[in-house]
């Protein structure tokens, strides 16, 4: 009986087009890095489970993929744990290997691991793809490619401001304009929370303000409501994100603020640094707004964060964001060792260059030329054209069979393959050859010996 | 508590050297495949558990990673098959996932999904890792790269003789000469069988042939007698497999042998058409043997085989091999269809290309420039020189801190940067800078407005 050929949900096949569009933003994440002196590095597909889980939350470890244990192994199944139904346990009982789900933990896996043969600071660019059991839906994957630059080992604001350019110049060698950068640092919000007196509550403070882009303000002061913060937190919560200016007025206003309150201004102080950096520099592609309501989800960030948006014309969410940490590497037993880090989202870059139609126009390479397929007699004698095209990196194809010309030709226009090569039996005897132009029509003879150099004059090699 | 920042069995972490490596084998690999038109295509990492089970053989069946099932489809658990121990039943009653084991059965799905959409001849080439659960030693991995060319939809023996030329383009642009390609066909080993009277056994014939590099015809025989086959038959082998001779004493041997017995000749017609063409034509890396010996483990093959081996200076086995098939589709309902395909062995050519030393020399991309860091101050003032080499596609780096100068080129010199640019107070008061060569030491200075077309000159960008 036949198996439907079908795919798991979330997940893609790519077509030579698709590679070749997925390429070319590749290519353009790399040689940026490159520029600014990012080596790579690569991680296996699948880590130790005792890496991974804990790391992301209890809803980060559900949607981990686990492996299930090889042969005998499974035999440590924890049955007890499926009995009572906690078959998150039960998983864990039979898998030793679990997909990667990002690419910063295992990043800090392999810092910590050759921290003696790495050379600190340490910049390092990795672009694999990452696994997650997410529900599938429009535009989310359950397999799809993450992008990170991280340096570790040094806390100077020089590389905050870098990661700022490096952004700039991938969009700028994207085409992309118009991107939006918004910074904050961490230590604001902490310094906020610590005004409002919800210190203890900082996380689930972070947690919301993460969703304000698609909550607005009112939906996060309703949320506090519900998660029952103190009125007079609230209160002043919508005060103060109510606040709108430029970004030199919301400096000036927390500024004030903090200087009211006599508040740590180390904060403040690191973004004013990186913002009148830029303030002198001719950014291409993006513009920098500080942001105080920019949070990030994730708890790891200790200092300056940033996110990055579209033009307003595609809404899709950020694009890429990140920030410094300080104790990513803890886990694994690396202490004290500040990084910064950020993401490009790779599948979201595409689909806003597709969108903006900013992919060039000759991305995929077709073969350039068809041998046209008139019998293994005259083959037999020809085949040696093909090999020398082939040496002079001209990309053909024999048509392999004799079929009707009709069907060859069609092969080659289904192909779009520019240049068709003739060489009929009448051709052969004399010793000459046909380079039909598929695209004009046009049709060009001569003697089979010039075949070559007529076609690298043709494609410019 | 610390975890151990480990990996697991059989997986590897790439340094960036090894990257830059793997991708020179990999950029080869990928424009030789274009050259001859074949066009890349990617499949999903994982796929439904019954498209890849039942492929492989039992044996192959066990070496499949299976993914469990997210939250509660692990429910589904069949306790029954646990208890009765038949893990393997236990172990799919909670998978719908498994990660690809080899790129042949994802492509024969991909080409039944898609065959509408589909030009045949399709030709594709695939890239990408595959998983087993192998036993990790030395040399063999859990997850290892694989390379396939792939030609389906059409039987001109042109493909195989194309294919062969295919392995050559490639390893002479490796400049890997003195490989060794062996081709057999499928049809003489089975007029063999039915010569030998054992045509029922043709699966166990070529399952003990597939190991003669490894046992030899002597340990073969040894197998067939454990396996008792008829005493007759294995007299026959012995002399039969003992002839040793040229190709085309070969050819003769066995064509006087088929005509004796007046057998099928259709599989040594088809082998003498590609070793007449191949004669007549100049392989650069490789030569090409008849070896009626040959017979690939792999039961879907159904026409000419071939295999590759490295120069006999390395001990690795095959470093590629393939054939023509004509049923891989039909599991997934779509039949008559043949292909050829061949496989390039990743891992074991890289380490051929390394054991014979044939990487290219610069093979990493290391920073070209290194700025030195005298605090932000002077930062602050030339950091647009570091943006305008960038954007001239300089790769440059600004050390991030103040540190001592010692620190500074110690840096500069464990990443191999060739040139330091050192603008210290003095310099920056008189609009100088200094570039030093850290291979030779040597240290100019000049006006700061010329360091782009110095560098570029240095460079030569």
């Amino acid at each position: 009986m036949a198996i439907k050929p079908t795919i798991p949900k979330g997940t893609r096949d790519f077509s030579s087009e698709e590679i070749f569009k997925r390429n070319y933003i590749k290519n353009i994440l790399v040689s940026s890095f490159e520029i600014f002196g990012y080596e790579p590095v690569e991680t296996p597909s699948f880590e130790k489970t005792e890496t991974l889980m804990g790391q992301y939350g209890d809803e980060g470890d559900r949607l981990i993929f686990k492996i299930i244990n090889s042969g005998e192994k499974v035999k440590k199944a924890d049955l007890n744990s499926f009995e009572k139904e906690d078959y998150e346990k039960f998983s864990r009982s039979i898998s030793e290997k679990a997909l990667r789900y990002d690419l910063t933990v295992p990043f800090a896996r392999y810092v910590s691991q050759n921290q003696n043969k790495i050379t600190f600071p340490f910049k390092r660019y990795q672009i694999q793809p990452v696994w997650r059991a997410d529900r599938p839906q429009h535009g989310r994957f359950q397999e799809f490619f993450q992008c990170d630059a991280d340096i570790i080992g040094n806390r100077s604001l020089w590389q905050e401001i870098e990661m700022i350019l490096l952004y700039d110049e991938v969009f700028s060698r994207l085409n992309l304009k118009g991107v939006k950068i918004r910074i904050n640092h961490r230590k604001i919000l902490s310094n906020i929370c610590s005004l409002l007196e919800i210190s203890d509550r900082f996380n689930e403070f972070t947690a919301v303000f993460d969703k304000i882009d698609k909550i607005g303000i009112d939906g996060a002061i309703k949320e506090f409501e519900i998660k029952k913060f103190p009125q007079k937190a609230i209160n002043k919560i919508n005060s103060l994100f109510k606040f709108s200016g430029t970004t030199i007025e919301k400096l000036k206003f927390i500024e004030k603020i903090f200087k009211d309150y006599k508040s740590d201004k180390s904060g403040l102080d690191e973004i004013s640094f990186v913002l009148k950096y830029l303030d002198k520099t001719q950014l291409i592609a993006s513009t920098v707004d500080f942001d105080f309501s920019l949070a990030r989800g994730l708890n790891y960030y200790t200092g300056m964060i940033i996110e990055v948006s579209p033009p307003p014309a595609i809404k899709i969410g950020s694009i890429g964001g990140g920030g410094r940490y300080d104790n990513l590497t803890s886990k694994f037993g690396l202490k004290n060792i500040s990084g910064i880090g950020i993401s490009f989202g790779f599948e979201r870059i595409y689909h806003v260059i597709e969108s903006l139609k900013l992919f060039p126009e000759k991305i995929k390479k077709n073969t350039e030329v068809l041998f046209l397929n008139f019998g293994n007699d005259i083959i037999n004698n020809i085949h040696n054209e093909i090999n020398k095209l082939r040496k002079n990196n001209i990309s053909c194809e024999l048509y392999p069979s004799n079929d009707k010309l009709k069907k060859q030709l069609s092969y080659a226009n289904k192909k779009a393959i520019k240049y068709v090569v003739i060489i009929g039996p009448e051709e052969f005897k004399e010793k000459k050859c046909i380079i039909k132009n598929m695209i004009s029509g046009e049709q060009l003879s001569f003697p089979l010996k010039e075949l070559y150099l007529k076609l690298k004059e043709m494609l410019k090699v």
